[in-house]
């Protein structure tokens, strides 16, 4: 204690009070350092046991194929979802993260081990899809409105050019935050991030796309692409919004009723083809028709010279490219669905496709309390 | 067993076989629910002893702050060490994540809780910027002598677009990165993630800038702003590849010295300022002085009408304003240094300001290795 020079009769309590303090750090350290070391360990050793019963369970199903039985297939279904989609699969090494997140990241953990967190990601997904929704409808229209009332049927480029740099952020967040959920265990379809991945390549192109200004002459005509570009982003954003309200109660109903793994993305312009059918299934043809059609126009106004600019071509290909994939895609979901009907009506049983029912053994507060 | 149809004697036992899976993915299930609820609730135990200590060193360090006892500190600081950067840390509610990560990742926890992992992403971190330098260097390089060499002294519009687009993706990968270190514990200065921002806008308004290609009559001079950027370009590359060789090492003996937090980044114009200073310092300087003048120089561009866009105008204040924060936080950090080493002088200590001597308890095996 002779390094006391002032303080007096306070010091050595102070100094006392001090030691005792570094004492319980360098104690907590320990008991922290112990937790992390045990738990690891704990965590291996059921790693192990899981990958060895998922062994197993290939064994098992590869000889159960030709034995048609229902008993068989149902507990080896019970045995898998509780391994893929119980408190297990937080342990087990997940999906690749694939070389966009890493490109972006770098290699960082982006799985969350607790249900808790990855519906609060998956939660967050849904309503910042809402906002996009509504930032979809709402940008062109202002920008088409106001065209026709201040800007004397010409755009100037800044407000074209700040949509379009909106339109790359939001499809770059879209990509980013879809390749997460993947991550964490959402069956999204890989077709959906692909469409990101190009609608963020025409965003990137359209940015480098002159705009001729008010100052051109001619300039109404010159900018029939945007002006289409613009009425399909309308329509996208109406299809979106009705979809994410469609999509959301429909989640939560396959929840509720113990159906879906909760961190299903029902997202894009097939998944909600039940129900409101009626109402999406065209909308969501004609969207896609026209998308192909907005890309059929830029390619005939580069053919013709208007803009002979690189960009009008690429983002009409793009377009083009987008409509198919949609296209495609959602007639193979319609397809699936109804081979899905016939199995069903056929084997009358109560077993659903890639669906785990009620088999994390969570809690039901999970499920309800929520749509 | 009445549901077996076909597979004769051995569907008894395959139905045997598949329940013993079922039951064993159940206790499998139970057990990592409760290893799970376990590790939770030990850690959050951990973590109220760790706030309250945290507390009571606030509460000594305020009634040490007039008791100047070198001892009373040292052991202070010896607690401070252990619950910041320690294995508790990890336990301990991260940084906020900040509006960045939040907007393009969405409410997603990249806090990684084992130092190793930490480590590997600042390794990555590390060996990103080497690859980047390397790309910063070589892509100015190239289009500068393909101009000279096969473009007539006029760049085409499309090989520049591609190196702004790629400066874009540069900037924000390395924003997301920073944030990421940051959230894991690094103490990168602010003011660098900052001047990425600033970056970031700089290339995303560089790319709606028309570029007037060859075809244009007195191109040479309206590029005139391109080849001035692809210049300091060059020069930025080049200081960063020595920067990053030596931070590099100089990290690594101050992990070896234990005189690091590991998760330091020591980025950015200013960190490299001992040793090699006689060759880092000045081209520095020499560099936040032609950032400087080139924005000095778009703007006068844009004033005399040559290329009279508002891009110009705003490009050229961003690299202005870059160039005063660099040269600023350059200044700072020679202060600070030189501070701190008249203090180490008049006090004769041995400690270290910031930073935590050997004081995580891990082995040395973590800071070996690896120079």
């Amino acid at each position: 204690m002779g390094e006391e020079r002032k303080g007096g009769g306070g010091g050595e309590e102070a100094a006392a009070a001090a030691a005792r303090a570094a004492e319980q750090a360098r104690e907590l350290q320990d008991a922290a350092a112990a937790l992390l070391t045990r738990t690891r360990a704990e965590e291996e050793a059921l790693r192990r046991r899981a990958a060895a019963l998922q062994g197993e369970l290939r064994r098992l199903r590869k000889a159960a194929a030709h034995a048609d039985s229902d008993k068989v297939e149902e507990d080896l279904d019970r045995a898998t979802c509780l391994i893929t989609d119980g408190d297990v699969a937080s342990l087990l090494p997940s999906k690749t993260h694939g070389a966009f997140l890493k490109m972006f990241l770098g290699p960082v953990n982006l799985r969350a081990t607790r249900k808790e967190v990855q519906l609060k990601v998956k939660e967050e997904y849904n309503s910042y899809r809402d906002r996009t929704a509504l930032l979809f409808l709402g940008f062109p229209v202002i920008l088409l409105f106001l065209r026709q009332w201040l800007w004397n049927g010409c755009f100037p480029a800044l407000p074209v050019q700040l949509y379009q740099a909106w339109l790359l952020f939001l499809y770059t967040t879209l990509a980013l935050r879809e390749n997460i959920l993947r991550v964490n265990g959402s069956d999204i379809r890989p077709w959906w991030i692909l469409h990101h991945y190009c609608a963020m390549l025409m965003a990137l192109i359209s940015l480098t796309w002159e705009i001729k200004g008010q100052s051109q002459p001619d300039c109404a005509r010159k900018q029939r692409g945007v002006e289409l570009f613009l009425c399909w982003a309308i329509m996208q954003g109406f299809v979106m919004m009705l979809q994410n309200r469609y999509q959301r109660q429909r989640l939560y109903t396959r929840i509720a009723l113990g159906k879906a793994k909760r961190m299903d993305v029902v997202w894009g312009e097939t998944a909600g083809v039940e129900g409101q059918l009626l109402l999406l299934c065209p909308l969501l043809f004609l969207l896609q028709g026209f998308e192909g059609y907005v890309g059929f126009l830029l390619l005939r106004t580069a053919h013709t010279g208007v803009i002979p600019e690189w960009q009008v071509v690429v983002c009409g290909i793009l377009l083009i490219a987008m409509a198919i994939g949609n296209f495609a895609i959602t007639v193979d979901t319609l397809m699936v669905k109804s081979r899905f009907k016939a199995k069903m009506k056929k084997s009358k049983g109560k077993r659903d496709l890639d669906t785990c029912p009620s088999a994390t053994g969570s809690s039901p507060t999970d499920s309800t309390g929520k749509a």
